[in-house]
């Protein structure tokens, strides 16, 4: 079974790729992965989703400017399985139920473009639909059908802000 | 049994929002969804999505410029339940089987600030996670549960381009 997840996030480029980097690093964290590997230096995005991670709770991390390959290369010598997140992969409902079976994942999710390297270095390239759509969406139905919906209502140590679900309006608890 | 899907998306700014806006297009379509009503004018959003529905097939359409309390109002005299994802709703765990049994949804999704009013003229508040994460990856989440799993794997009809899934590289159907 799955029990430690971070993501490689490729290809980011400061200014045009914030937001969906932080959106990225936001899933992530939503869903149950401990952090996430930037390979790009932007103090920026480490900035925002700190900030969320210190309101929020839990202990995500970020850590900016990463070395893809070196962080490929640790990962699997540290006995973790790499999943590279790609349209042209094998469909994510075929290749799940053998991912799951490993101890320690990390998910490698590209922007437009990614070293054409990365596809022979990961253990498996994965496709969630083959339609173009996102990598925040992809990430997000990844690690949901990874912990099969079990993060979904996950709960985060040492929050200042937590939500009351309520039908209509906002409500926080005390 | 849901039938018909369609995503009303708010608050969305030209420039600032395009790439988040399109991204909740391109993930309404992959998962099946039969359109994206827009409440802005931005023609550029319509003008990306539509090619690539162009390309990959199917009918998705965008409506761009729509008035949002027209378009709820109009949904819900014919018939249809509107979903309103928020982070301060309700579980989707605990609302996706009630919602499930209305043949025609409408899923509102809002970028950082939306009409308070939204919260009182939809039928459901849901929220997907409790953690501020992404509009992308809750409509994501929120479509793949509604439909149990099921349109992960979509074909579409007259698709130009049709991926080849494999285990390296990229390949095409001819």
């Amino acid at each position: 079974m799955t029990e430690k997840v971070c993501v490689l996030r490729l290809g980011h480029r400061p200014e045009r790729d914030r937001r969906v980097t932080t959106h990225v690093g936001l899933t992530a964290r939503a869903l149950g992965a401990e952090g996430m590997y930037l390979a790009s230096e932007d103090k920026n995005i480490k900035q925002s989703i700190d900030d969320v991670a210190e309101r929020w709770g839990g202990n995500f991390f970020v850590e900016t400017g990463v070395g893809w390959k070196k962080c490929v290369n640790d990962w699997k010598a540290d006995g973790g399985v790499v999943v590279h997140l790609t349209m042209y992969g094998v469909p994510m409902t075929s290749a799940i139920e053998e991912i799951k079976k490993h101890e320690k994942v990390l998910v490698v999710v590209g922007a437009e473009k990614v070293p054409a390297d990365i596809y022979n270095m990961t253990d498996y390239n994965v496709s969630v639909t083959t339609q173009p759509h996102s990598e925040i969406s992809s990430l997000a139905l990844f690690l949901d059908h990874l912990s099969d919906g079990k993060n979904l209502n996950l709960e985060f140590p040492d929050a200042d802000l937590k939500i009351d679900p309520c039908e209509r309006g906002k409500r926080f608890k005390d």
